[in-house]
C-alpha cells in the first residue's frame, strides 16, 4: 500500500458502471434493514435505530440479529431472508469477514442497495483488500449498489433517514437545499454541527471506500434531485476525470457545484495519485478544467460548510456592483482586495441613495456606508439602522451586499437587530451577505443563528462572505451563459 | 479627497519625525487626563473612566470638564490647567472644533502623549484637514506626540490602562504576550472578543489618522517592550517602506512580526496609494521585501487574531518534520498540502513509536496518527488517548504537531480530555497546534477556550491551525539565520 498508508479509498475497483440506476433507493427507501451488533453504546446498530426512529424515518426498519428479539420496541429479525417484506436499502455494521456472506444473503433477498459501514476493507490490508474484491463481485453479479465500504453513511432528513452509527443528536439535523459529499465522515452530523449553524441539508454522503458508488454516479443522483438545490463536494480523488467534468457541466446548467480538493500540492498530489491514477494530478489543469466545467473551486475545508449557503437563501446577483454597509471604514480596502477576486466591484451608489444617506447622517453616503460614526452620537440608532439599511438594498445601481454589522455585547441589542431583519426577509432582490463581529462571542453566534433561521446567510470570515458573493456572481454569470 | 471616500488615514503629515522619544508615556501613564463629556451612555468620557476603574487603572485619573464636580467618586477638574499634577497622558473626546484649543492648553500644561479619539479630521472634509494639520503643528512646536486623531484608543491589559470609549466590558481583556496595531479599530475591544477566546495582549493601538505616531514608531516601541512578545498589525499604507522595513528587519531578529496588508489588488492598491503615495504600490515586491526583513504575511483577517498566539504559548519547532494526530484520515491530504505551503513535511515517525502506536490498537502506528477506528470500538478510551498522544510527542522524529481532536456532544468526555491536557502541559518540547471540530459548536467552543487557558493554542480552521506550526517553523528559520 505503499509509503504512505492512508486509510481510504485505495482500491476503487468499479462494481457496475454499466448500472445506470439511480441512488434513489439509498436516500429515499420505503423499508430498511439495519444489519449488526445492537448493544448499547455510542456506536453500532442500536444508535442508527435509536437515531431513526427519533428523527421520525418515514420507512420501516428492520433490524437484524439472531441474538435479540425486540429492540426498541421493535421486532429483530434473526437473519435477512426472515424478513417478510421486500427491503430497499441494507445498512450493515458487521465485522468486515462476514460482510460477504451477509451480501450474498441481501443479493437473494434481492435487495439492490446497501451501506456497508465496517471498516479493515482496502484501506487496511491484504486480506481487506481482498475482501472488497469479493463484494464488489457479489453485488456486480445481481445489479447491487454499494456505498462504502469503510463509511460513515449516508442522510436524508427531510424523511429522517439519518442512519448514522453514532450516537450524537443526529435527529436535530435540519433539512434544507445542500447536499454534501466526500470520500470522508468529516461531512457526517458526527464531526459536524449541522443542527447549530443552521446548516440544511438535502443530503449526506460519505461515500468511503468508494468499491462502487462514486462522485459521479451521486452528481448524476443529486442533478435530478428535487430538494437538492446546490452540490458541494471534498475530493481526494476522482476515479474518471473526462466522464466527471462532462457530467459536472450539465449539472453546473441546473445547479451550482461547489468543490474542495486536496492534492495541490506535490506531496498531496503524490499521495492522490498513488491511490487513483487518474485526471487530479496536476492542479492547475483541474482547475482549468473546473472552469471550463463551471465548477467553483473552494480553497479551505469550513468553505464546504459556509459557501453552499449563499445559493439556498439568496437570489443569484444581476451584476458585478458590490454595495458595502459597515460600522468601521478599516475593512473597506480588504473588500475591495477579496472582491476583486472574483470580479466584484464596489459600488457608487445612485445620487438620490447618497441624498438619502447624507440626510440621516453627514457623510454617510459614501462608496463604503459607514454606520460606525453615526452609531456613537445618536440616540434613535435602530430608527436610522433601518433606515439606511432600506436606502441601500433600494438602490439599483447596487447587485449584491457585504453587510457587516457590529453587536453590543446587550442582549437586547440583538433583539432590536432582529426584529429589523424579520421585517426586512423577503422584501428586496438583491444577495446579501453578512458577517457580525463584536465584544461578545455568545451573543455573535446567536445572532447568527436567529438571522439564518430568518433566511440571511452569516459567514464566519469576512472574506467568507465576499467570496459568497463573488461566487454567487460567477455562477450567475454561468447561467446567463445557457445550459 | 478624491473618488473613493475613504475615512481614514487621509493627511499624514508628520508631526515629528525628529522625536525619539518612545511611546512609553501612552502606554505606562502615572497621570492620565481625560477630556470630554461626562454623560452617562454607552460612548465618551464616563464611559472611560469607568472602565479605567473597573480595570483596576494603576495610575491616576483626572476627569477634565468644567460642568461637573465630581464622577464616579473622582474629582472632576474644569480645565487642564487647574489640575495639581504633572500629566504624562491626555485623551480627548471632543468636539474636533474645541480639539486645537484644548491642545495648547495641553502643551502649556507640558503633556507629552495625547490620544486624539475625536473624529472628523482628516478623514471628513476640508475643515478637518485645516483642524489636523493645526493640532500637528502646535504638537511639533512642544515636542508632543499624538496619537489619532480618529482612533478607537489604545490599551494596555497589564496596567489597567484599557480607556476605550465604548461601554463593552473591556476590564476582561487579559494581559498577554501579543501586540496588536492597526490603522482601524476593527481591533479594539468593542470589536473583538478578546476575553471570550483568551487572546492575551501587551498592547492595543489603533493609531487612527496617524497625524505623529505611526507604524514605524510603534514597531520601535514595541521592539523594546518586555510584555510584547510577537507583534502582528493590520496595515493600509505605510509611510515610509524604506525606513519600515529597516526598522522590521531588527524586530524580526528578536521576536515575530506578523503583518496583514490590504491594498493587494489593483482596485484596493489606487485606493491605497492615493492615500500614501508609499512603498505599498505594487503587492509583489512588498512581498519579497517582507520575506528579506523575516515579517510573516498574513492572508484574511481572522488571522490577526490567531496566529500570533503560537508564539506565546509553544516553543519554536526545530524543524519541519510535521506529525499529525487525528480522528479521520480523510484530512491527511489537506495537511500535506497545507503543511507544504510553509516547508512544512509530514514525518514518519520512529519504528520504536510506531511499535509502540500498533501495540495500542492495530495500525495506529501510521503517518498519520489515525485515532478513529480505536474510538469506536473501544472502552477505555481516554487511557488510550493519554498514551498515544504522550508517545507520538517524545518521538525525537517530529518537531511539530498538529493535534486534531473530535469531541463528542457530551460534557463529561470534554472534562476528560481537559483533564488529560492538564496533565500534559509543559511536559514536552514540541509545538503543537490543535484544531477541535464535533457535532456540538458550544462545547467544541468551550472547550477550546480552556485548552487555551491550559496553554495549548486551538485555531478555528484547520488550515490555520497547520500555518500557525508552519509560521512557527519558519520563524524559527529567521532566528537561526541570526539578527
Amino acid at each position: 500500500m505503499g509509503d504512505f498508508e492512508m486509510d481510504r479509498k485505495v482500491l476503487e475497483t468499479h462494481a457496475s458502471p454499466q448500472t445506470q440506476r439511480d441512488l434513489s433507493l439509498f436516500f429515499e427507501p420505503q423499508s430498511l434493514a439495519v444489519i449488526g451488533s445492537l448493544r448499547e453504546g455510542y456506536f453500532g446498530g442500536y444508535v442508527v435505530i435509536k437515531t431513526l426512529l427519533k428523527a421520525g424515518f418515514e420507512g420501516r426498519i428492520y433490524p437484524v440479529n439472531p441474538s435479540y428479539q425486540e429492540v426498541l420496541g421493535l421486532r429483530v429479525y434473526p437473519s435477512i431472508k426472515g424478513i417478510p417484506e421486500e427491503i430497499d436499502l441494507a445498512l450493515m455494521i458487521i465485522n468486515r469477514r462476514s460482510v460477504p456472506n451477509v451480501m450474498r444473503e441481501c443479493a437473494e433477498k434481492g435487495i439492490k442497495a446497501v451501506v456497508v459501514v465496517s471498516d479493515g476493507f482496502a484501506e487496511r490490508d491484504e486480506e481487506g483488500v481482498r475482501l472488497q474484491e469479493e463484494i464488489v463481485e457479489i453485488a456486480r453479479q445481481v445489479g447491487m449498489r454499494i456505498i462504502g465500504p469503510n463509511t460513515a453513511g449516508i442522510a436524508n432528513p427531510a424523511n429522517g433517514l439519518i442512519p448514522d452509527p453514532y450516537e450524537m443528536g443526529y435527529e436535530r439535523v435540519k433539512a434544507g437545499g445542500i447536499a454534501i459529499c466526500a470520500q470522508t465522515g468529516m461531512i457526517n452530523p458526527q464531526a459536524f454541527p449541522y443542527a447549530d449553524i443552521r446548516y440544511g441539508v438535502s443530503k449526506i454522503c460519505d461515500y468511503g471506500n468508494k468499491c462502487d458508488v462514486d462522485e459521479c454516479d451521486l452528481l448524476k443522483y443529486l442533478e435530478n434531485d428535487p430538494a437538492t438545490r446546490v452540490i458541494t463536494m471534498y475530493l481526494e480523488s476522482i476515479r474518471d476525470g473526462r466522464r466527471f467534468l462532462e457530467i459536472s457541466r450539465r449539472v453546473t446548467s441546473k445547479k451550482p457545484l461547489l468543490i474542495l480538493k486536496s492534492g495541490r500540492t506535490k506531496e498531496g498530489a503524490r499521495v492522490s495519485v498513488s491511490h487513483t491514477g487518474s485526471l487530479a494530478v496536476d492542479d492547475q489543469i483541474f482547475d482549468a478544467a473546473c472552469k471550463q466545467a463551471g465548477i467553483i473551486r473552494l480553497e479551505t475545508f469550513h468553505e464546504l460548510f459556509e459557501l453552499p449557503k449563499i445559493f439556498v437563501s439568496q437570489p443569484l446577483p444581476k451584476g458585478n456592483r458590490l454595495g458595502i454597509v459597515t460600522f468601521t471604514g478599516g475593512v473597506g480596502v480588504l473588500a475591495i482586495d477579496e472582491g476583486e477576486k472574483y470580479g466584484l466591484s464596489v459600488v457608487k451608489l445612485s445620487p438620490e441613495t447618497r441624498t438619502k444617506l447624507n440626510a440621516i447622517f453627514p457623510d454617510l453616503g459614501k462608496k463604503i456606508v459607514d454606520i460606525g460614526p453615526a452609531m456613537a452620537v445618536i440616540n434613535n440608532y435602530m430608527d436610522i439602522y433601518s433606515e439606511i439599511l432600506k436606502a441601500v438594498l433600494l438602490d439599483d445601481h447596487m447587485d449584491c451586499l457585504l453587510n457587516i454589522i457590529w453587536t453590543s455585547p446587550f442582549e437586547d441589542f440583538v433583539e432590536e437587530y432582529l426584529k429589523f431583519y424579520d421585517g426586512l426577509k423577503g422584501s428586496y432582490q438583491k444577495t446579501i451577505a453578512t458577517w457580525i463581529y463584536g465584544p461578545s462571542l455568545s451573543l455573535i453566534h446567536k445572532m447568527s443563528y436567529r438571522m439564518e433561521d430568518l433566511g440571511f446567510p452569516v459567514f464566519s470570515n469576512i472574506e467568507t462572505a465576499i467570496k459568497a458573493l463573488g461566487i454567487a456572481y460567477q455562477y450567475s454569470n454561468r447561467k446567463k451563459g445557457g445550459a
